[in-house]
């Protein structure tokens, strides 16, 4: 049985409660038990933080865990800030793939970049909660 | 049975022929008749063009027939340049997905600008032709 | 009797079906309509396609044939993007008046810059339909 | 009878003494003259200041005056550093048209940035003189 | 009994008259009121201009009349365009505090910098009229 | 009784012993028990913390926590680098005033862009400890 | 014998009416032949298009067809806003060489970028029609 | 006798009493006087305002007048916002020549941009009381 | 007997296992220790976190500890965003040198800029390993 | 007889020598012996200097000497960052054909921006050795 | 009696030969001696090269040669590229004022900014000639 | 016995007479002298000179002499203008140290890029005279 392992940066916590306009209605744990009920062969393992050190202790450790096929990762606002995300991504040799919830380049311009692309494998955004079970099917 | 239109745009037409480090080896009708082959239920329509002009013909006809059920859209380099494409999926009501084979952000710099990006309705890139596969299933 | 050719860029076919808010309600057919209504002593004649590369051909066919007092022209997004459209007006020795229905400034930054302004002989938008009408009297 | 009010910035008072060749010989008396006469049934008042302030205070008290049907506005220089101008503009009902005698989108880099378009109707420019005539038509 | 001096810039004359979603309904009249009610025991002086010159005639004026405590300062649309305003405002000893009806930097991008936030003692934005009462309570 | 929440970012806990010159002699226990007696009617709280994640995950709390009337935040040089911290204030309901000691837009330039500034009610700065006081007034 | 492709993009079938005093007198049909005089021993074939399109179909064509020792192209304005080009260039195995008849460089600042230079063999330009010959002669 | 006009522009009534370890401590009175002096035969006249308005009025009437051989303009902060400024040097036949007091290339970057210099006949700079002399023995 | 702390920032941990093409082959530990058998005279304390909160907190400890001679610093990515690691250098009294293992300036331009290199004593970088020895005896 | 000088900037001596997989393999030496012997009827001289200085001097001297065809020349690296030379070749009347060896649009961007090219002729560049024998013939 | 010494930059030994419609037709031996005869009381020395290390090794010599009450440098195209020239001026303790005979700011960009203004005591500049008699005035 | 250079650019030899709050008190004959003491066993040769192609003609003697461990270099201002210093130290096969006395991270803008780092072993900045020799040990 495959396992993949799904991140999620900081404010993520809020789903459900936080500009439901922009993010939906569900909160985070709904979306996961619904990742996990389309994904009924797969192990789906969560970790959320808003620190950003403790994000990369979570890729680092996943990184050299042989039991992983691949991290579904929404950095949230630290897709646009966090360099040190991206090294963490570059160093391991996990596949990453990026999430958005929303459509981020239909959003503010300081949201327009993205660090961690350019190391990711791959980007699904702006599908609501689907971006993760997208993602999630891309790396199995 | 719902129906769905995938949209290529410059150079798409080469693929398998066109440096295939980057694009892969396989070529466009491949990947479309492996889209069909994963999606056996949809309809799945096909055009190519290297026109910008013929490209904006062609969402437009989409977009004013009721039959589809939303396109999945690779602009190639019309993405980062052409914002009367943008027009077109802007003024059209069908849902747009933009998909990419590469991962553009990991490429050059004038590659991270998508002008269709705040339009489409999400994106998709970085996994070979399952990019395609992907945005399709998004769309149904 | 004189003679002016109207010539509409990428999407402006869509007119009455595309963003009535910005745009207006009425099509592009009822506008040239309106303008030969209330220029009934000028022969008006229209043109509309999506591609760059008709567009040119169109201005400099126009610019080479005598008969024509001058071109009104609502070039759309190429307005921004095409410098080759501006170089055809360049060109040809007709003047030729750019025109908008919106105002362009007070929309996205990227539809501040005209690339043909420089090259036409004045400018009209903001106006709704009525823009083509203020730039056809300009012209003759 | 209907009333317009057309403003003149600075350097407008010179018009006919200033740089011909880009300006034109008219006066600027001669040119609201030469309005006034085009418009018979409208009643076309005029005022110029090289003063932003009191351009500012004309505009204002035009704007809590019923008896307009809008502003024909030459800002001249202030058109491109004026935010006050701009703020004044958006604060009062009036419409307002931008005009310019010259095609300010070919000249220098500073002058292609109008900071009070984005807040008027529309604009008209490049038609000399007759820049006025056709935004005060567009106007009524 | 100390004495302030507040000066308003440009367009803030019309306030409850201006955009009350963005600046209140309140009249800057009834704001000074409101302030001087709440001070009872401050002498508090007023100036309102909408020409810069004017604006800087005041500030050197107050700057070497030794009876003011210091100056409350609202510069309107010139905060961003208004060097001039800054050197009138280094020039003189008295302190100066920059207020800020609305949150300037919620808005455009043009009304992000401030050019007399650097000379100026301190800053107090987005609290309405309350901006004016903070500003004067923070200089005595 | 009404509550508020002062935060303070990093580097803050040094206050009285980080370049006095600029932030003045009082520690931060000191602001903090001056703000209380100033404000005896009200529970003042406060939170100092160097980790991004923490002042997040403070927000948070008092964001889904009824008994706050607002948030006093200090962010420290997260001001200008932590868009989450931003997201976090956009995401709760609490009204957040952002306060400086300093006065930030007299230093240098990468301190003169504030993140968090557009989803704040407001800001105070450059009055010293009494820009705590200040902004708790204007929460109150 | 060997045989070439020459390629000349928008406006180019205007040479000898366009702007002579930058592009010369003679017609684009004169030199072509001036250049099959010259390389008497070359099968000198030429194609001109005003569609970014058509240019990048007849570059695919030639670039799969073995009978081509190179193509020589001027591709007008599109050299500064064609991505597009750019990757058919890049896609196919052929070497193409980029001309000018005047030196861009000496020309407004947008004509300074070329976008395919980088994926071009060499180029050369300000030379007037013997741009052409040099090219060709480099690529033979 | 010739005659000459020496402007200046906002806060430059402030010398003797503004920074002057930057602009010395000579009142402009005291810096007219000497200049006079040094010119016997020379008719200085001198006119100073903090009105951009006053300024290009004053400009515009020396410019219509002919009895002047030129003016010495200080525009002070004007210098780098005030393009109306500029084109009423550049309306005017009369030679002016820009100075000031400090050297403005070793201040702020705001300082180092002068909209007012491609206008003028050439410029002093740096020399305190003496640039204005300089500057009229160049006129003269 | 004199002591330093070496303190490494995010993703240093992983030395040794992270791109050893860039990094070398060397673990962290093996690292510190080659520099304490270097220098057997100096206590070398070490400190390694990913998160930029415990990194300042340690700075603080450090220089509020009269018992360092200095602190030699790798903060890895945080070397580029962190500004409030900057401020925590700034604020403490001790010494602090910048080193990095590879050369920075070699590499992709958002490692060009070093936030923290202004307020650094100096800074050593380049050398692999021994950048950390060079950068101790620098500090004794 | 006709004669013509090939002039070479810094560390075009080194060729052959310095990273032959960009600059070939041939000496400088090597390269001009075989322009000479395809062009037999011209009188080729040849200069190499690594000094900005002297590269001026042999330019005025060949400008000023009315036996030249014209120049050729390879500034290399001053190419991107001497106006000086740009200076000098403005200034004599001797046509200069800028040369490259690589193709530098394909190199860093730094040397995408030719600060001679505008005061030059034409250039020839990315045909190795033949860049020199195309611009020679361009020259004759 | 008084000594300065005169330094020229590159090219500018071709004056009266070098486009004299930007720098008139004196030679630069002219113009030295008509300063001399303006200013018979004072030792004029002149110094000229292209070469931007003789023209720093001359300032080097003058600085620390008592003799010389300053030095008038026309730095020509070094003015704006050349910072080595900054360092030596700032590095002496004469006084250097920096002139041109032409407005510069009048010119294309590249010469808007100087590097060695921020250095010098002032600037002359636009007076043709006299801008050297102005500038060694100003030194005596 | 292994050798070194050290080469030093423009200003270098006004070291001890230079700026020596920046600089320091020591001539660079002193440093030089220092360093020997300090690497009895090492060959220090010494350059200065103020001349860019004088360095680089150096940077090329000692990289095709193979008696060389490597160059020690501090450019000055060239660090920081001269392409052609950095194409010298990439042409050659030896190690170069980049080294400067004070931290130029901690002075002007324009000294923060450096153009001779990417092709440096490393750099070493802000020791004052150690710089030197810390670099020399990087390099044996």
């Amino acid at each position: 049985m495959s396992k993949i392992l799904i991140i999620d940066g900081p404010n993520l916590n809020l789903l459900g409660r936080r500009e439901p306009e922009i993010y939906g209605t569900q909160t985070l744990e709904q979306i996961i038990d619904m990742v996990r009920d389309e994904l009924p062969d797969t192990d789906v393992e969560h970790f959320q933080s808003n620190s950003e050190g403790e994000l990369i202790d979570r890729i680092q450790q996943a990184g050299f865990d042989n039991s992983y096929a691949g991290i579904v990762l929404n950095a949230g606002a630290y897709t646009h800030t966090s360099l040190a995300l991206a090294d963490a991504i570059a160093a391991v040799q996990l596949p990453v793939v990026e999430v958005h919830i929303s459509n981020i380049q239909a959003r503010e311009e300081i949201r327009h970049r993205s660090l961690i692309a350019p190391v990711c494998r791959g980007s699904v955004c702006g599908f609501g909660w689907k971006s993760y079970l997208l993602a999630a099917k891309a790396l199995l």
